[in-house]
């Protein structure tokens, strides 16, 4: 469905020449070394380095977009939240309005920002929310299948398309958010399935719910993996059975980034649980994914292990909204920058003893 | 000799209440949310919160500078780096010819860069260097007296005189940074100094030393310890025995800027020994102080501990410059751009269930 070409290890060498050549000690950009060398590998080609002045070929960073997808969850309803659904719709119109978290650090940082409703309750009114709807809400996964697989397919061709468009503005890096009371038990109970783990050790305390409430959720997210056991066997079933409306389109997004070789900025726990799954359909992908944060729930850190990825960032975060991947982009064009613009020991005069 | 007023703890509960009210789970923020509270502790006074309206008073970060000190050290004649001490000299020509990475993240991230030169082997030819000498060099550290008391009383007064030119131009934000061949064994020293720890757990790989050299670095430490030993019982003549020209410098900077009222961005291990000897002349600095970020250096995680605090980073950065404080500024500006622009639940009309 997706065709996405593997990330080229050919200049590895030569990318990592240019990088020790740089005036610094071996390695002393740390985690900004390995994010430039992973962005030199998606972004030159052999031209780049064609003769011996080439090496100066610039990695790029071009309009970065952030899409926040919402989506209601009927599992809500069976008291897993501190919040009731209709929050999914007042914070859409918060995103729209401009006064939430995700709309300070966009407008502070450079992302542009779009707003997708993937199907919430109350339809947004402002035109400055994209209509991707796959329907008002999802079945409780704990009582039957989350979606059909009609739903899931539309959620594929709506995040193609709205890549294609982002593309079209000239935008090569790309960070997801989500909005979508209770998606922090389908996470879970998406990666309980993906990493063959209990519900206990996939379940946390998402906004900040009491011990009752996240017995409730292990209770729910083991429901649902027992009621669709025979089905968690393929990623297209368990984004089925298990997935929410902004998760399908995230990790269809995600596969569409990578198939049009953009970079994409991995934010928490629901984004990570959509980039398992991405990775599930098509492994090639994940070679352009950079993971932005360690979240505050205590799942994401195990996930992040799981994937043997190391996140930029650990700053306690909770929020979602994609808040994580847009602090973020300042580290990535940093890591960027030195690469293109650091002089070289030869260019400065510095002795390299290195 | 320095006037700092500790940062009042007065206005606590509003400021909390105010980051509370804001459309986010409780604590959704993390890092960012304690940081915000300290500038807002620092920054906003009784009259900002006067009348019902006035809680809108505005976080500012203006005009943000970034100093290098650079020092060159007698130590670095025992064979305890790899690089000679000409390199100190050719490395602030590549920051004064904007090679380096500070310019490059300072250019990226809109700090004003300025570069000291505070007693190098060969001076600076450049304008764009400011004369702060204290010397050519300082004597080594296990030999004798690293400087006199004059030299450390002159870099009091040089780096004073600097941080009201800063002041003069608006600037209530600055970060330190330092370059000096043999100056992680002089930081190594210093922590020894003040936590009473063995050399072997203050000493690390510096730029990146063998182990032959890293056992080097211990011994000197040792001898340094033991010399100065009776005289090492107070940060005045911590300073004068094992410290360096550069460290002299950004110690008086960071108080001088705490008496201005200003935030103080610490960068890694050099820079967070001087940190440590300001707080041992006058602990309420240490309120002003934000830790940017942990270093790949293995001493810089134990003092970081010892002062009981956070860093935002870890990015295993560890070439000094104030490279980790430069990257640090977005994470700042986006703490301080929530406090003022984020919705409440009441602006937004968002269901307050926190």
């Amino acid at each position: 469905m997706f065709n996405i070409k593997a990330v080229s290890c050919e200049h590895s060498e030569k990318i990592q020449a240019l990088i020790d050549g740089k005036t610094k000690p071996l390695g002393a950009l740390g985690d900004l070394e390995s994010l430039a060398k992973q962005m030199a590998k998606i972004q030159l080609t052999a031209s780049s380095f064609k003769s011996p002045k080439n090496n100066q070929h610039k990695l790029e960073l071009n309009s970065p977009h952030l899409t926040i997808f919402a989506g209601d969850h009927g599992v809500a309803s069976e008291g897993v939240s501190i919040a009731p659904s209709e929050v999914t719709s007042q914070m859409v119109a918060n995103f729209a309005g401009g006064g939430a978290a995700i709309n300070v650090f966009s407008q502070q940082l450079g992302w542009q920002l779009n707003i997708v409703d993937a199907g919430i309750l109350h339809p947004a009114s402002s035109t400055a929310v994209l209509d991707q709807r796959l329907g008002n809400i999802t079945q409780a996964i704990n009582q039957q299948e989350a979606m059909t697989q009609a739903q899931v397919e539309q959620g594929f061709i709506f995040a193609k398309k709205h890549i294609a468009e982002l593309k079209s503005t000239g935008c090569n890096i790309v960070a997801f958010g989500e909005m979508g009371i209770g998606n922090t038990t389908i996470a879970s109970a998406i990666m309980a399935a993906i990493m063959a783990i209990p519900a206990s050790e996939a379940v946390g305390r998402g906004t900040g719910v009491s011990d009752d409430v996240v017995l409730k959720k292990q209770q729910v997210v083991e429901q649902a993996l027992a009621l669709h056991r025979d089905n968690l066997t393929n990623p297209q079933a368990i984004l089925r059975c298990l997935g929410g409306f902004e998760v399908v389109q995230i990790t269809a997004a995600m596969l569409a980034a990578a198939e049009n070789r953009m970079l994409i900025v991995v934010d928490g726990f629901i984004c990570t649980a959509a980039a398992m799954l991405a990775i599930e359909l098509n492994t090639n992908v994940k070679g352009y994914m950079i993971f932005a944060h360690c979240s505050g729930e205590q799942g994401h850190k195990k996930m992040l292990q799981w994937l043997q990825v190391k996140p930029l960032l650990n700053l306690g975060l909770r929020l979602g909204e994609g808040t994580g991947a847009a602090l973020a982009l300042p580290i990535i064009q940093a890591a960027a920058a030195f690469y293109n613009e650091m002089a070289s020991f030869a260019d400065a005069e510095v002795t390299d003893v290195t």
